[in-house]
């Protein structure tokens, strides 16, 4: 299925790294820990990293019922942009350097999650995409925590994947010049080894943490 | 010098996890390869990633002239936002999971640097900050280059630093039920070993691509 393109949603410039493949935008999505959520308040943006999941064409992001900047009315426009920086690209110019990423950035109005079942549903995602295993692991939400809870879903209609990938595109004159050096200096992202917390009493590290 | 604090850049809640010491700020702006730059379309927010650079209390962005969303007039409103995610927060609650990680969030108007000297400047941290040496090792831009260029300038008035470290804040009652992993997993991001680029003719690797 082809993303809907939308003016917005339309990159301007460097088309070729812009991708319609729906695939490629689950991708991106899925393989991200933070989103970066952007609000308008006061005429102005604010941009806040948050954890976020999704399910199907839907992404969840929740926040605490007293974060201002979640206190966003229903059908209030939203972006959020998820992005993997993956090279520093090195050129023989400075103007050729860039970046290898893969990103996505959704628009839509915000629809405030009011039915339960969609709430834990959400909140299940965004547990999931951050820790995978931990729902079934872990204690879940109780009223209480429910209640302090706000849990906010974004459409992926409305969306668009930029990508970068492989060497730098130098001009012909600086290759033909030569002695500058061009490449790719990778990006790596890694897990490292669980630490447990202090306070835990005789709990393996499970599974779903370990192997991760 | 402490951050000047405004309604927008005081965070509403978890107030332990934010600084107010520029030096903070500092750190937070000057490790990161990439920023999400939030404008304002229409009434809609806009949320991408780009590269940036800082020069004591200023922060640049530079982009082509043909890209619609760096086209924001002279004092438009914009948010700057680096995070740096450092751990997932596995706690004995699926409410109580949560991000280690460092984040910046600048806010002000937009400044369209039209000084040559300031433009050339603000390249410069630019390339530094995405691949310090690179502006000694690789060609500068020239006037063509210039010309496709525009410059956008950030000042550090308004701004503000959030960071979460440590084990989960779980409940004393999940605690004493005990059974379930807690624990930090690390997110380390490093660089891997540079890829030269196809076209590169007998040209070491330098040092400053090297020992990054």
């Amino acid at each position: 299925m082809r993303l809907s393109p939308t003016r917005r949603s339309t990159p301007t410039r460097l088309r070729e790294r812009a991708s319609t493949d729906r695939a490629d935008l689950y991708a991106v999505l899925d393989e991200g820990l933070v989103c970066h959520v952007g609000v308008v308040r006061d005429g102005a943006p604010v941009v806040l990293p948050t954890g976020y999941g999704r399910i199907d064409d839907t992404v969840y992001v929740h926040g605490s019922t007293g974060a201002g900047w979640l206190r966003v009315s229903d059908g209030a426009p939203v972006c959020l942009t998820v992005t993997h920086v993956d090279g520093v690209v090195y050129a023989r110019s400075v103007f050729h350097h860039s970046m290898n990423y893969r990103s996505a950035v959704v628009h839509g109005p915000a629809r405030v999650v009011t039915d339960p079942a969609e709430r834990m549903a959400g909140l299940r995602a965004v547990a999931e995409q951050l820790s995978p295993g931990s729902w079934e692991h872990a204690r879940e939400p109780n009223a209480r925590e429910m209640a302090a809870t706000v849990v906010i879903a974004l459409d992926l209609a409305e969306a668009s994947v930029k990508m970068r990938s492989g060497p730098p595109g130098d001009e012909d004159f600086d290759i033909e010049e030569g002695g500058r050096w061009a490449g790719v200096l990778p990006v790596v992202t890694t897990f490292g080894d669980p630490e447990p917390d202090p306070t835990l009493d005789e709990v393996a590290t499970p599974a779903h943490v370990r192997n991760r």
